[in-house]
C-alpha cells in the first residue's frame, strides 16, 4: 500500500506528497502536528495540515527570513523570533557575528521537541550560546517589550489557529513599539495567487506604521503557489540601500548578496498589491 | 462526487487541483491530451499527464518566453516559436512592434484545435496578420533553416516524448545556424529542484555553441516545484546589458523592465548549476 499526504492549499487545489512512515501525530495545546517522512523532501513537519518545513527545501525560507533583514540592519546585537519552533531561523541567526543574543518565542513547545528529534539539521542551534528560548506566547512577549530588539522576525503559520492576531494592525504596532528606534521587522506573509487580500491588507497596515515597508519573495516548493513573500517594516534603513562593505561572507544555499536586493523586484501583479 | 486530478511531478510528489468537469481525452498521433476546467486554474491543458498552461497562471509563462528575448535584440523582425501550439507565445510576441512576422511550428494540431476552442484568451493570435502557423516537426523546420531567424523560442513540453530531441546538443547546433548572424534564443529548461541535471547539461551544451548563455526563472505555480527555469544561447547580445531605452511599455501581468534583469539573478543553488 502506497501513503500519500495529501495538503489542501486552497479548497480546490493542493500537494500531494509519498510518505513512507508517519513519525509523529499528535494534538498539542495549540494545534495538530504530524511529523511525516516523505520520499521527496525527507522528513516533513505539519501543523494543521499545512506544511510548515521540509529537510530538503528548509532553508530557502529560513535563509530569507534570517539574512534579507539581518545584513539590512547595519548592527544587529538582539534579535526576537516570534514562532519558528523549527529552530531553522535561529540557525541562521547565529552565522552573523554581530548578533549578540537572540531571543526565539515559540508558543507550542511540541513544535520543539518534536524537531530536536526528527529535524535535526534544520533544529541546529537551540543549543547555541547565544540563543534564549522561551516557550510562551509572541504575541504576549511582544506586547510586554519595549525598545528591545534591533531587528524581529514573525516566522508564524499561516493566520489560522493561535497565529491569527500575528496579521493583525495592533500587532504590527506592537513590533513597532517593541523595536529599538532604528529597529526593523520581517513577517512571513503567505502567497500572492491565494492570498492577494492578505497581502495588500498587511501592506497597507505596516506602511501606515514603519516609514519604509517592502516586500520580497522567495520559491519554496512545498509552500502554496512555490512563491513565498516576506514583508518588512523598518524605521530607518531600507533594504535596497545597503552597501556592498556592509554584506560578508556566509554560508548558504539560497541567498546572495545579489539575490537580496534582487528579490524585492516583484512581478507585476504582485508590486500592485503594494500600491494603494 | 468530486473530481481531482493529480499530476505525479516526480514519482513521489505531485499537485492535486478539483475539476469540474473533463471537456476533451483524446490520444492525438504524438500524445495523450486533456482539457480539464478545473476550479482553481480555470481551463488547463495536460499533455501526457503534465500540466502545459491554465487560464490563471498561463501570463507568467507566457510573458516570460516572449519578452525576455525581444527586449534583449534591438530589433527583432523573425521569429520563430517551436511548439506553442496553445498560442499563448504568439499573442506575447504580437505585442512588439518591431515583429515582421512570427512563424510557429506546432508538430501536434491538435493542440492548437483544442486550444482555440477552450482556452480562446491564450489562443488569441493565431489569427493575427503577422502571424504564420506550421503543422509541423519543430525539429526538422529548425534543421532546416540558415541564417533565417533574429530570435527563436522553444516552447516545447518537458524532455519526453516528441519533445526528447529538444534538449539535445545537436538541437543547439541547428538553432545556432538557423539564427541569423546576431540571433539569439531561449528555451524552457524544466525546474532546479527535481530536473538539475538536465538544467546543468542543456547550459553547458549551449554554452559551447553560444558566446553568451544565460538562465534566468520564473514563478508558475502550476509547474513542478512553482520554480521554472528558461535558458537564453545568444550570439551578439547579453540580456543583462540591454539598455533603458529599449523598453517601451507594453500591457503585461508579471514581465516589467525591472524584473527583466532581476529574473537572471539566480538562487544559489541554481546558480551553482551554470557552473563548470
Amino acid at each position: 500500500m502506497e501513503l500519500w499526504y495529501t495538503e489542501k492549499q486552497t479548497k480546490s487545489f493542493g500537494i500531494t506528497a509519498k510518505i513512507k512512515q508517519t513519525l509523529v501525530t499528535e494534538q498539542t495545546a495549540y494545534q495538530q502536528l504530524e511529523m511525516l517522512e516523505t520520499e521527496e523532501f525527507g522528513n516533513m513537519l505539519t501543523l494543521d495540515g499545512m506544511v510548515m518545513t521540509t529537510e530538503k527545501d528548509e532553508f530557502v525560507y529560513h535563509e530569507m527570513v534570517a539574512h534579507v533583514p539581518l545584513f539590512t540592519h547595519p548592527c544587529p546585537k538582539r534579535i526576537l523570533v516570534v514562532g519558528g519552533g523549527d529552530g531553522g531561523v535561529i540557525r541562521e541567526v547565529v552565522k552573523h557575528p554581530e548578533v549578540e543574543k537572540v531571543t526565539l518565542v515559540e508558543i507550542d513547545g511540541r513544535v520543539i521537541e518534536h524537531s530536536k528529534k526528527h529535524l535535526p539539521t534544520i533544529a541546529a542551534a537551540f543549543t547555541h550560546p547565544k540563543v534564549e528560548v522561551i516557550v510562551g506566547d509572541g504575541f504576549m512577549h511582544i506586547a510586554e517589550s519595549r525598545d528591545a530588539y534591533d531587528v524581529i522576525m514573525v516566522d508564524s503559520t499561516e493566520p489560522v489557529g493561535p497565529a491569527v492576531k500575528l496579521f493583525e494592525k495592533g500587532f504590527y504596532e506592537g513590533l513597532s513599539r517593541a523595536l529599538k528606534e532604528d529597529g526593523l521587522f520581517i513577517a512571513q506573509t503567505d502567497n500572492p495567487w491565494f492570498k492577494a487580500d492578505l497581502i495588500r491588507q498587511v501592506f497597507s497596515d505596516v506602511n501606515e506604521i514603519f516609514p519604509i515597508t517592502r516586500l520580497y519573495t522567495a520559491n519554496v516548493p512545498t509552500y502554496p503557489s512555490g512563491l513565498w513573500t516576506f514583508t518588512m517594516g523598518s524605521k530607518a534603513y531600507d533594504p535596497l540601500e545597503v552597501t556592498a562593505e556592509r554584506f560578508h561572507e556566509i554560508e548558504t544555499k539560497y541567498y546572495t548578496e545579489r539575490l537580496h536586493k534582487a528579490a524585492f523586484v516583484l512581478p507585476k501583479f504582485v508590486e500592485a498589491l503594494t500600491k494603494k
